[in-house]
């Protein structure tokens, strides 16, 4: 364990977290749920949150795919996403919305100041975020996506963002260190 | 369909690719195969290859999470892994695992020239890429995994290491075109 510094549950809720909360609009799939737990652990995110109909442990669909990061994560559960964007507001959370609309930035080029923290929603497998939703984020940024389907699987575009701001992170960090 | 600027089979099939094959070597879940394919799809990949006891086209679970990727997807299946990288050094392709390792590249500073060809080798989602895939490649990349589980979904994997080629290979295409 401490030769690839893992970290104990206990460890990983008091690390210092990469300043992002992903919320999760009314998902469909359970197995989504928890692999996005697993994305959150592994890029040491501050939190996830499930809004609507999105399953939140404990589920056994989320322990499976999850693999243990639903203990680990913090999550929080919301009725409405409306109510999750009021919370993150008030925390100072600027939310993108994941979505393809017509006022989106590309994820290529989407700039993060990392000091400022930030909360990314994404939306039911099939019919994307809401527009209420959409209406109440700072923004949206959209995934390119160059073939036939136009639709990747929602916890593989989950992974997809969610690196590209970790990445900005850790480079930074790199950065400031030198 | 044309307003999202969709393509269909046989536009896909010719369209240029970006140049970029996915190895999916001994994968246990059909399921991640099928995601890989819908990945490949949407970022316009050259192929992917499945190598050892990986489920190939056509398969139910695979279609089930391909969603029609698999029809689109150009693929081939190969015995070893070993045949595969022969196949692809013989068209030219630098071959990296992705996989944590001593003589690891983190993603975060992979360089990549775009004018040429690679091949990225996912490993089962339990026991990675076997020593002697690693051994045949030119290298190998390293996801930054901060938290407890150092783990993602294979799938998940898949996507976060192909974004951050396809992104390169977005912004060069729009430096060159400047």
């Amino acid at each position: 364990m401490e030769a690839l510094n893992r970290k104990s549950v206990e460890e990983f809720r008091q690390a210092a977290k990469i300043p992002i909360v992903v919320v999760l609009e009314n998902i469909r799939s359970a197995y989504n749920v928890g692999s996005i737990f697993r994305t959150a652990d592994a890029f040491l995110l501050e939190a996830v949150f499930l809004t609507g109909y999105t399953a939140h442990p404990p589920h056994k669909e989320i322990k499976k795919t999850a693999l243990g990061a639903e203990e680990s994560v913090l999550w929080k559960h919301f009725s409405t996403t409306k109510e999750a964007i009021q919370e993150l507001r008030s925390c100072d959370y600027t939310v993108f919305a994941v979505e393809q609309t017509n006022q989106r930035v590309m994820l290529e080029n989407v700039e993060w100041d990392t000091e400022k923290k930030i909360a990314l929603v994404l939306g039911n497998e099939v019919s994307g975020v809401e527009q209420e939703t959409i209406d109440n984020c700072d923004g949206c940024i959209e995934i390119p996506q160059l073939g036939m389907k136009h639709s990747l699987n929602m916890a593989t575009a989950g992974g997809v963002v969610l690196w590209e701001f970790v990445r900005k992170w850790i480079l930074t960090v790199k950065h400031n260190r030198r």
